[in-house]
């Protein structure tokens, strides 16, 4: 546990703003869009968490489908959606990620421009701020180790963070309207390289220096780093550059 | 030991300058500092790469010594630097890793200015071509997978890229002779969050943008953010901040 604390949700700033704070990583019993429902039939519910583990396992996230899942689970598709939302949310509850990242980083980074500045930072606090939060360290760690250990695993998990982290990232700095859907693709995976990055170093193998900085100093050292990737001049890869840049005008004033 | 290679060292600017292209993951029986000896007391040689592996392990990179590790194999200590040279050397045998990293790092950097142009590109192509060698990949999984699943193995793991990787980037680079040493460590970390970013996303992951880009490209894309953290004006915790920055001119225009 790195800046250690357990802190309370609301102290000044630091909890990500228009998101609930997370509880403790908890069975897929969240019911987001359980509306008014009283929490009888949590059995239904898990039943569905459940037969949702087994097929994002089996079938990757890409592949697993939510009508798959009801089947898998004896139901009808609508009760997925009613106890779930949608596929990604499902996914996050069955991983027991305590938060939908999509709807993190939504409230987060929403009306802020990718070039703005300080904007890397923001990202990069929001981020951390997150990983803070109770069970995503747990949750982080057995991702991870369930990546590293099946390949299976590691389908699943980069189909997710490609098709939810990753697009959600590209589509909120307005990376998918500037250049092709390959440079967008490519500066969000290079944000990835980033912040996976600082993931595994701080929370995974707690480098001293890493661990031991503030998020604040994180966020102020990395940021600069993180808006290059996403609005800076960086070199693309020659094939990337379409629509944009006709001839790529390297070392143009 | 850099002469008797495996393949073809000279095709075409890809290798590592200087060090010989690592071979298939091995067991410990490189024995780099064994003369002319012949290879007959393989026996002992193994019976030294176990004891290692167990006392790495217990005792963690610090922790573990060349005494300890040649009491437990039961034999002199002189026999454990006669079979392996020196205790990172040992450490890289006994955990498979195909090369001696300070010694890869320091055929690739030495001469080169941290602050030069291209150095961050070519540290990142130093560390992208290393870890297209046979046998890299395995080895990254396997020490990975162990930091994720044991806190004994993550201690281990983290020691070791402190003290052998990350002071081997700071000396190399200069950093131990600018700023603190306190400064020269957050670099040299900020550095780490990069590079282990790019393995995770490249080696574990496979995200397509990164897996799929050359060496070359992700050299150009990721090298200026290494050479911001190394030698570039980034952003530094106060605390580090002694000796070259009196009273951290923060926004100072």
């Amino acid at each position: 546990m790195t800046s250690g604390e357990r802190h309370d949700p609301g102290r000044s700033g630091r909890g990500v703003p228009g998101v609930r704070p997370p509880g403790p990583a908890e069975p897929p019993a969240r019911g987001r869009r359980a509306g008014g429902r009283r929490a009888g039939d949590s059995g239904t519910r898990e039943a569905i968490g459940e037969a949702a583990r087994a097929q994002f396992a089996e079938h990757g996230y890409h592949g697993a489908t939510i009508r798959g899942i009801a089947a898998a689970a004896g139901v009808d598709p609508a009760l997925v959606h009613h106890y779930y939302g949608t596929k990604e949310a499902l996914f996050a509850a069955a991983m027991r990620i305590p938060v939908v990242p999509s709807e993190v980083l939504t409230a987060a980074l929403s009306g802020r421009e990718a070039g703005g500045p300080g904007f890397g930072a923001h990202l990069v606090r929001t981020a951390l701020t997150l990983w803070e939060s109770d069970g995503i360290k747990e949750t982080f760690l057995a991702l991870l180790r369930s990546a590293v250990t099946s390949d299976q695993a590691s389908v699943m998990l980069r189909e997710f963070i490609s098709d939810s982290i990753l697009s959600t990232v590209a589509r909120l700095t307005g990376l998918d309207k500037q250049g092709s859907p390959a440079e967008a693709e490519y500066r969000a995976a290079m944000v990835a390289t980033q912040m996976l990055g600082l993931a595994l170093t701080r929370l995974v193998l707690g480098l001293p220096a890493v661990a031991g900085a503030s998020v604040d100093e994180l966020a102020a050292s990395v940021g600069p780093s993180v808006e290059r990737y996403l609005a800076g001049d960086i070199e693309l890869p020659p094939r990337l550059a379409r629509p944009k840049r006709p001839a790529r005008p390297r070392g143009s004033a």
